[in-house]
């Protein structure tokens, strides 16, 4: 169990800190819903409904299974958004519903643009508002969001001031992605010597300096595919103070052993602050398909198939700390 | 008035080229509108509809204003996403009128993801429906997409296929931004001597060689900012065939003198294929500021202030022809 001494909770880095101590796993699970590929039970309990009510259901499903498990939820903005309107309204709808189950909440939604145009991102994530009063008929914005750096860090910023609440949202920066054609931008070497990877990272530990927790991780952290392993160490050399988000575990080939050269060493710990192995080790590990979908051989049971895989993968990370 | 032989609407370069055509600008108007900066008129036409009723009023109005004079509008995504469900149904709702009074559209929304999810971005950008019934009620789809290109030109083809109704849409991929802030990463050297923005440029290219219309054209084209013309040139010559979608120019301090160096050299032209002056020169300069706020001093007459400024807009881009 972790010491919760000194965390900040007005920090997105405390906050995941004291979620990851609590449940002692560095996992998350990815909702990535497509309704071609949902229970039968949930596609047939409404279907003159149609397909964002039976996204409702399972997601909300999914996150009752995982509950107390996994410390953390992350949503693909863009399996919501191709159902429009209605598919936003339900997204929101579910971020709310995951912050009231005590989840931390990642937007996945990979936004990037130049400053006036990130703050109105800022406030799309974190400040949603139903209509059609502006401002009223809040229902829970994300803890965090992933971001692209490719336009420079003066449009990462933005995302950084606290928001109306006083809490400090967090981001991830796509620093290297877990897809095949990543290599031909993200490897390309740059003539001071390092890949272009490593110079996204730099500029993340540099801006993610001036905002870290108590617990000595930061808002700042960045996104690094599990089936990159290989660079995975040399990464966490130039980003001491980051949670990598890992996506690509599980469906995607990446595995366990992948994990380890990302992890963090030297945490803060010791006797003043807080300590916990699980949150100390700086990356959080995310499982879409391999959890959510885990009941394909089962759909009867759809929700005890998906608390087992999410078990499995819950346990297989715990080995992470051993 | 140009010649219209040989375009191949299924082509989104090709619907471009014959839109440029037709008005002799090669121009775009960017729709960001921001609640508090809309006129009395329409802040208190229906205040009891909220903002986005407001947004809607006001980007129809600017649309009206401009037509016949500038043949495409970029609507900023972020402006609307800000508003939550009711934000996305009233861009959704602008892209279907904008479509049907003859704009071509682009949507600015700098998507960027993996394989799959890029197909989730493509739909929701290209075939937006209504609920509940997904594929039914659609309301007309953007013509093209501002894109990132970081996660590698994978994650771009999916928005190249073919759409249900039979045809592409283009992307802009982000190249050269116009923000202080992007120098950082984009003017950064690789080992081989190219900028990574020239690195871009040269993927931009290679992707986009098979997907070129009969104009000369290809559906990928290239984000460059007009505040970075210095390296216009060098980018033209990496991306002979690519329209360049060029922001920054009026508020941020973009001028006429700056996009001169992007113009393409030597289109295709000649007797065999289409020929417009206007749109061989292979760039969409976009003003957004400058003319949707352009009746600040007049806000009784707005409608026709935003005329007014269009029409220097177009005055001043029909210059580059000269």
């Amino acid at each position: 169990m972790p010491r919760a001494l000194g965390l900040n909770t007005d920090h997105f880095s405390d906050r995941l800190y004291g979620a990851i101590g609590a449940t002692g796993t560095p996992g998350c699970v990815g909702l990535d819903p497509v309704y071609e590929r949902l229970p039968g039970a949930v596609v047939n309990a409404k279907p003159e409904f149609g397909p964002t009510w039976a996204m409702l259901l399972f997601s909300r499903g999914v996150m009752e299974a995982v509950a107390g498990l996994i410390p953390a939820i992350k949503f693909q903005s863009a399996c919501f958004e191709r159902y429009g309107a209605m598919g936003l309204a339900t997204l929101h709808q579910l971020v709310s519903v995951a912050k009231s189950m005590g989840f931390v909440v990642i937007l996945d939604a990979k936004r990037g643009d130049i400053g006036v145009t990130a703050e109105h991102y800022a406030a799309a994530s974190f400040d949603p508002t139903t209509e059609p009063e502006a401002g009223k008929g809040r229902v829970g914005g994300a803890d965090a969001l992933t971001v692209s750096g490719y336009l420079g860090m003066d449009t990462v910023e933005p995302f950084l001031k606290p928001r109306g609440d006083g809490l400090a949202r967090g981001v991830f920066v796509l620093v290297r992605t877990s897809n095949p054609g990543s290599d031909e931008v993200q490897s390309l070497r740059l003539e001071d010597g390092r890949t272009v990877a490593q110079m996204m990272a730099d500029h993340v530990a540099e801006i993610g300096h001036a905002s870290r927790g108590l617990c000595g991780l930061s808002d700042v952290g960045a996104v690094v595919g599990a089936t990159k392993s290989g660079e995975g160490a040399a990464l966490r050399a130039r980003m001491p103070d980051q949670y990598f988000l890992v996506p690509g575990y599980g469906a995607q080939g990446g595995t366990i052993e992948d994990i380890r050269p990302m992890m963090r060493r030297a945490g803060r710990g010791g006797s003043e602050g807080p300590m916990s192995p699980a949150a100390e080790a700086g990356v959080l590990v995310t499982a879409s398909r391999s959890v959510i979908y885990a009941f394909e051989q089962d759909e009867a049971h759809w929700q005890a198939a998906v608390r087992s895989a999410a078990e499995r993968f819950a346990g297989e990370l715990r080995g992470l700390l051993e």
